[in-house]
């Protein structure tokens, strides 16, 4: 009996993320206006970095593609800084042939300055016209790889969340979606708590409100069951 | 002569600023696009900051409009919160009237969106305009107050600084101005280094690069003696 304990004890904790490649994108992308301006939003990158330290302890190998965030790297993580949307794309590209499972938590800018100025635009008219060009589509990219890792996407909205989640699942062939709300004061973009609403092909699951590296663990938990689900 | 020593050590440091209302605004603002996206640009606050503690070591009663920045609160300095431009304004507009010295060292957005999206913009074309209006200019604006306090303006350009620092300071009728070329990747925004080149009416002094905060306490030095050269 003492011996089973003590082996219990010391029985280090389930790996079943073990030997997997994971890549992980984070908070938001800046893109340039001109050399003192951008246009960003309000990710805190908080959910991404819970993901990583989650997954990191059930033994995945983690790349974290991080846009300008204050959080420090989690443990055994490898982060590569980015800054705008295309260099997040370039590093995502490169990372997902060699993942098992791509996960796109970055809150990436859809659209960039068509002209970045090389110089400070001075502010001489009443009005100034930006016009803007689509981005990259980061996880569309990587679910339409001919080697595609299992790929998790995320949807942020303020109205009809499933609805727009699920579309989104399905238009860009990811294996699972995490939608929340940005519309809610309380939840969302920068703030501690949140509240995700999971879906995959056959079968949905909540994840009630929690502070996000709690959720972040059920997340990873369900990525994990999912993963195993597809490859075994 | 032992006295005399103790007496010097007692004696408190020179409060040349005691009984001085001061206003200084800080840090970047910005401006909504839709609920999740906005326009900013890269300052850190930390010039705003050193100032803000810098005056009040010198005694200052010191209030600090600041933008959205991941900085603590100096010791002694009275912080209100604001977000847009609009809403520095309108603190601003508030306390000048009360304030012996302004100080606008925030790095405001110049326009702001015509029109912000109550939901999010759903990204569905190629190409996306966004039309940008002037926003109030506050420092002007405290500059043409009746009873305006002694103000003083910074500039960031990256190109012919100086000339464009001094014909600020003309156009805007400013007391002083504190001018630094951004263009350079060691000094100006987001960094903690810094030079300055300072103008005003009948004279000009370079600050070479220091430390923010000792920079910061170098012109809060320049500003007490012109501003007692000016009211006395």
């Amino acid at each position: 009996e003492l011996a089973d304990a003590l082996n219990a004890m010391l029985t280090p904790p389930a790996k079943p993320l073990a030997g997997c490649q994971m890549t992980i994108t984070a908070g938001p992308t800046r893109e340039a206006i001109d050399p003192v301006r951008y246009i960003s939003n309000y990710s805190s990158g908080k959910m991404g970095y819970a993901l990583a330290q989650a997954a990191a302890k059930l033994g995945a190998q983690v790349s974290l593609i991080s846009g300008p965030v204050h959080l420090a790297t989690p443990a055994g993580c490898q982060r590569i800084d980015v800054s705008s949307t295309q260099q997040m794309y370039d590093a995502a590209l490169r990372l997902a042939p060699k993942s098992d499972i791509f996960i796109a938590c970055a809150a990436v800018a859809d659209y960039r300055v068509a002209a970045v100025a090389e110089q400070k635009i001075k502010k001489s008219d009443e009005q100034m016209r930006l016009t803007l060009v689509r981005n990259p589509d980061i996880v569309a990219a990587v679910a339409n790889l001919a080697d595609k890792p299992f790929v998790v996407g995320f949807a942020a909205e303020t109205q009809d969340v499933a609805c727009y989640a699920k579309d989104k699942m399905q238009r860009k062939h990811l294996d699972m979606i995490a939608a929340n709300d940005v519309s809610q004061p309380d939840s969302g973009f920068n703030v501690d708590d949140n509240a995700l609403h999971v879906f995959w092909a056959d079968g949905e699951q909540l994840l009630p409100r929690a502070d996000k590296y709690q959720l972040a663990e059920q997340l990873m938990q369900l990525i994990t069951t999912r993963y195993q689900h597809e490859t075994n």
